[in-house]
């Protein structure tokens, strides 16, 4: 096992009626800013039970950030922020929701240009504004770490930054506010959370037991819920366990002390900026194509993750390697999930352009061995087509 | 899965060479009392490599903390505190030396009398002296939980309290540190960790399936290495993986909404109270009883225990969970660890003061069902000699 920290202070609230401790969670008399996406938080009632939870605190309210938060809406959270001496962030909604509340609780005081904190990938950031989330959409595990992923409009550049000054102090997770996702939202949040498990599993073996067996405990669950999550919508226990999945598998926790790849987050990235393709759904273009072409560096853990996670015994082992790589296609695919470039209209043009974003972006060494070159990405690309 | 909270902000320091990092962790210039049990830390060692770190700050030394430390030995510390204005508590040692600095830092500035933070559990703790730990003995977890057990030695009484406030604020996890333990104490480890978990797996079915998952993989990890932990001392490896199992087995996420039996604890912790009896050895004469007397209520867990950490597929239900227990027992004993209160010479008489303890000290409704009385206390006592 490799030397590691481990620190996550952010504190879970976990199942039905928590939204009500809001009051007790917020600073006494702080000016709050809700942050949140789309009309539907305040359709469905949630936007009205967050505010009647936080009393006579002045409330102000930063709708319409977008799937993907661009740096572009989020200075104007940061203008508001300023202008209107908010003293507490609350974020209601999903990754996006919170990953753009962390931009703007690191960029409120921060001393130089804010797309700074993206180019240095958050390591000068030396304050925050606090928050806390009310998590609606289970997938990213935003709501417990100190990660975000910020896109810039105006040049298609997707970037992420991680500070400990980020760590959410709370968060809010009733599984029946899920209730209203649309399906697709669910089956990208459950392709989310499996490839976040992935990417800190599937390297090579360090020795990290636990955090091994964590992890397959992890995927097993999402292929034991996945399908099921999508038929029943109201079913409490699949909800809750789906939301638990998505936070544990992000939190640190199955990273620590072993090697992580990340390169198929990396290359999905830049077809989520250039093409607006859902997250999830580049990850399951790029991932089977990245397992095939780095098959033999991850030789040993694909053996591990074929018997522990898909019980596959039988054939030797590039059969047993083929056939865990086959079902986890599959597995996205029961969740109406297209895994080839092609599906989205995309062809060999596509894959040059991808690779001068890659380029331009600095990704050019990715993957726990840091061997996945340019040109390897594009074999990657191409075996997606 | 039930409603619940989940807060840990105890950073963790994993690996070799973490030692040196006190000197960040801890405020400069921080009168600091480092506490400590036998001897064993200053000959090999590891007390020196502390101070050093520890660098020019005032350091004061506690020493000769006892295995379930008393409250008539912490007590000492808490006036040495008083009297030297310490600002900082370092616990060096296992479970025994951090559950007493816990102790030490919630009583220093306590209102009332300091043994009735025991009576009432912890609940009036409303603040404690900041103290970080060392860990050198794998076992209870204490180094990333809120809880404590004291033991006063006048009355024969050993009781647990917990409070938010006396999480460690780092703890430092070496497993180099660890290979120079006997081998009873890491059998004592081993065995203590894996009742940890079983006190919050093996209930009955409660849809946290994350929760099982974590949980069944940790005892996995636990048959696996446990023989060979004690073998092969200086498998940086195996300590390391014993050292986080232990950590993960007792710092509330495994825990976190489903429900927790800990019988086996309380009656335990009377035998030690009354016999010294080292804490895992009570664990390991009380839990195979106890799931032979509670096998009913625990059935669909024993099954699925039989199943997924075991292995059982054959024979019918009664036949599998009986597999279960025998291996279970078969595991303690492959560590060196005797099941039965006769193996330490107790006998019927025990009983009935063990009892009369368990009374006194109003243990009369455990387990995850409340319906552990004093009777069935006796029935599993009885199945124990």
């Amino acid at each position: 096992m490799n030397n590691f920290e481990f620190y996550n202070p952010t504190k879970i609230l976990f199942g039905t009626e928590t939204i009500a401790k809001l009051d007790s969670l917020t600073p006494a008399g702080a000016r709050v800013l809700i942050l949140f996406g789309g009309e539907s938080a305040r359709k469905n009632g949630t936007l009205d039970e967050v505010k009647s939870a936080l009393g006579d605190r002045p409330i102000f309210e930063f709708g319409g950030i977008e799937a993907n938060p661009s740096y572009e809406t989020m200075m104007r959270a940061v203008e508001l922020v300023r202008s209107e001496n908010i003293a507490f962030l609350l974020a209601v909604g999903g990754g996006s929701v919170i990953d753009g509340t962390k931009f703007v609780a690191a960029a409120a005081n921060y001393a130089g240009e804010p797309w700074s904190i993206l180019e240095t990938f958050g390591q000068h950031i030396e304050s925050a504004l606090p928050f806390g989330t009310v998590l609606t959409l289970p997938a990213t595990g935003s709501e417990m770490n100190c990660g975000s992923v910020i896109t810039r409009r105006e040049t298609s550049t997707k970037l992420p930054f991680m500070s400990s000054y980020v760590f959410p102090q709370f968060s809010i997770l009733d599984p029946t506010k899920t209730y209203t996702l649309p399906t697709r939202q669910i089956a990208n949040g459950v392709v989310d959370a499996f490839i976040h498990v992935i990417e800190q599993y599937l390297t090579y073996p360090a020795g990290g037991m636990v955090q091994d067996r964590f992890a397959e405990g992890l995927l097993q669950t999402l292929v034991e819920i996945g399908p099921k999550v999508l038929a029943t919508p109201e079913d409490a226990d699949l909800r809750a366990n789906l939301m638990w999945v998505a936070s544990m598998a992000l939190n640190g926790l199955i990273g620590a002390g072993v090697p992580q790849d990340w390169a198929t987050h990396m290359i999905g990235h830049e077809l989520t900026a250039a093409y607006e393709i859902d997250h999830a759904r580049t990850l399951a273009i790029v991932l089977p194509s990245l397992l095939q072409v780095q098959r033999k560096d991850k030789h040993e853990k694909l053996l591990q993750y074929a018997e522990r996670v898909w019980a596959i015994t039988e054939g030797d082992e590039d059969q047993r390697i083929d056939e865990a790589i086959r079902r986890t296609v599959a597995f996205f695919e029961s969740l109406g999930m297209q895994t080839h470039l092609s599906d989205y209209g995309l062809d060999q043009n596509s894959i040059d352009l991808l690779l001068k974003q890659l380029e331009a972006h600095g990704m050019t060494a990715l993957g726990e061995h840091k061997n996945i070159s340019l040109d390897v990405s594009r074999t990657i690309l191409e075996g997606a087509l």
